[in-house]
């Protein structure tokens, strides 16, 4: 059952949680803040509901609560940096912060960071970026849990890409995709309902493209989008990846997702802003061309983050939902 | 029917063939090396079979052959560029070799360029950041020829994407990739043989989901890849190389393929070696790891480049496959 709950004492909680794993001062707030807000803004498997599985990380030792990200090399507008296995999305957010410093110096910026962790919602790096008015682009890789075109077995990450541009009115255009069709969570969701997705989603263990989300699940093998195409972008990014951070490559990581820990990550900030140009009328005339457009079975078209900003303006005012299990475990922790 | 031609006649004609066009010295020579490269290296749609298209935009007056990209604006590492609508394959690669100049000093750069033509063959520019040691990426809007999801009728382009790393061994990965499904040329050839592609394809006239190749084409209704994952992904390749640029988006492109012309693009070089680290063992090892995963219908994993580097060979060995029709105009413009 999900209740709602409202978004301070979320965040507060997650934050004296955060704590309780070992935390410190303004790391366990941003900590528990990223993950509240990833909550607030809809991204449901990404925040407060993955918490478990965050502090099982922390407790197997594969996060590192007191560990932090350190620059290890760097030529002007580009570094590279390593991550120490801290907990993951304060490092991303740490990296993205950089290389937005960086673009404000040069133009643009780009910070590649190895032996990392999971970075939970890729989104939170975009619209970190574009809340400071910067163009932002981040990827990260992760284990092979796709069937890369032409195997048999699961060999490429689904590789999560955020890229964000900013809007003077705060409805920021915010992409957050991997290269998977469908999540394993989504999928998840199919087969707790009994259905099977409408799209080609994944492959089943003798390595035949499949629908049925079991299946798929049980071969941990999801299908990149289109195929060839989703394979080839995967392929980039990690090797983009692993190559600017020099960091491991997909291939180098755990197989079992329990395990998954040392990504390596790529954040890419743009100051277009310092350009000149009307850039922003640019995003809204593209915002209003795209809803203008004659609607088609799905009820026209939503153009990344839109739902977020709905979701976030809704669950502030009616509160946060949370699936009740995970609040009691919450609320036990930090009693 | 096909014919075997060496690659220098082929690249000396098509010189020629440019300067009849009225390009200049270097910009000819330049030009025809592109068209003819793009042959030898398999990419046929966009070679020398593509020059009547090329053509055509010159004697309508929409690629000015007189013209030059020029630099409009910058802070440090970024610069924006205007093209002046010259011939995009040169302002292109003027723009990919700047963002590498700016990288060589900064550690990353990056060029937008505005009021550009089609740049013919995305992966030209990757494998020219890759040649000269860079990671590399690029990619141009284009004309609405892709139905946006949740739309009924196209509004988004499927803008071509470049992303390359170099090996030391000269098989670099690069990918070149539109964000559908299928181009238009392989539905043509669909077509042509009364066949259907195995996967979905496109939209019909009345905004259904589609596979049939000549409904597609009527429509010029593309699929993006992942259906709201591609969707999501050309938005905000449009959107960057717009607000980078400040220049036009999609919508603000001629809807007419013969017309197309004015795109945006944007060029980013990377100069991961500077950082040390042995980041072409990287490639190495993932392209060893792809090339090792157990193979599936498709006869294993071809990674992005293989097979250029195989059709490079092939081709200069035995003469690279020109439409004979194709080869009997150009020696007739050129005699």
């Amino acid at each position: 059952m999900e209740i709602r709950v409202g978004y301070a004492e979320l965040e507060a909680t997650l934050v004296r949680a955060m704590e309780r794993l070992g935390l410190e001062g303004e790391r366990a707030a941003r900590c528990g803040r990223l993950f509240a807000e990833t909550t607030r803004d809809g991204v449901y498997s990404h925040g407060v509901n993955r918490f478990p599985r965050f502090r099982g990380t922390v407790e197997m030792g594969l996060v590192d609560v007191k560990a932090k990200a350190a620059r290890v090399a760097g030529k002007g507008a580009l570094e590279r940096w390593t991550g120490h296995r801290a907990p993951g999305n304060l490092s991303a957010q740490e990296c993205m912060a950089r290389a937005m410093e960086l673009a404000g110096e040069h133009g643009l910026g780009c910070v590649a960071l190895n032996d990392t962790n999971h970075w939970m919602r890729a989104g939170s790096y975009g619209w970190q970026a574009a809340e400071a008015g910067f163009i932002g682009m981040c990827w990260t890789n992760a284990i092979a849990n796709m069937v890369p075109w032409g195997a048999k077995t699961r060999g490429v990450g689904n590789n999560p890409l955020a890229m964000a541009v900013p809007r003077a009115n705060g409805a920021h255009v915010v992409l957050d995709t991997a290269m998977s069709q469908y999540s394993f969570g989504v999928l998840a969701g199919y087969a707790a309902r009994g259905e099977e997705p409408p799209h080609d989603a994944g492959y089943d263990a003798e390595g035949r493209i499949s629908r049925d989300p079991k299946a798929i699940d049980a071969a941990q093998a999801g299908l990149p989008i289109g195929y060839w195409k989703g394979t080839g972008l995967a392929i980039l990014l990690d090797l983009t990846a692993a190559m600017l951070s020099a960091g491991r490559s997909t291939h180098d990581l755990p197989l079992d997702p329990m395990q998954e820990s040392g990504q390596s990550q790529v954040f890419v900030a743009f100051d277009a802003a310092a350009l000149g140009g009307d850039t922003e009328r640019i995003a809204d005339d593209v915002v209003r061309a795209l809803k203008a457009l004659p609607e088609g079975e799905g009820g026209g078209v939503r153009y990344p983050g839109e739902k977020v900003v709905r979701l976030r303006e809704e669950n502030l005012r009616l509160g946060v939902p949370v699936v009740e299990e995970r609040w009691r475990e919450l609320l036990e922790l930090t009693r």
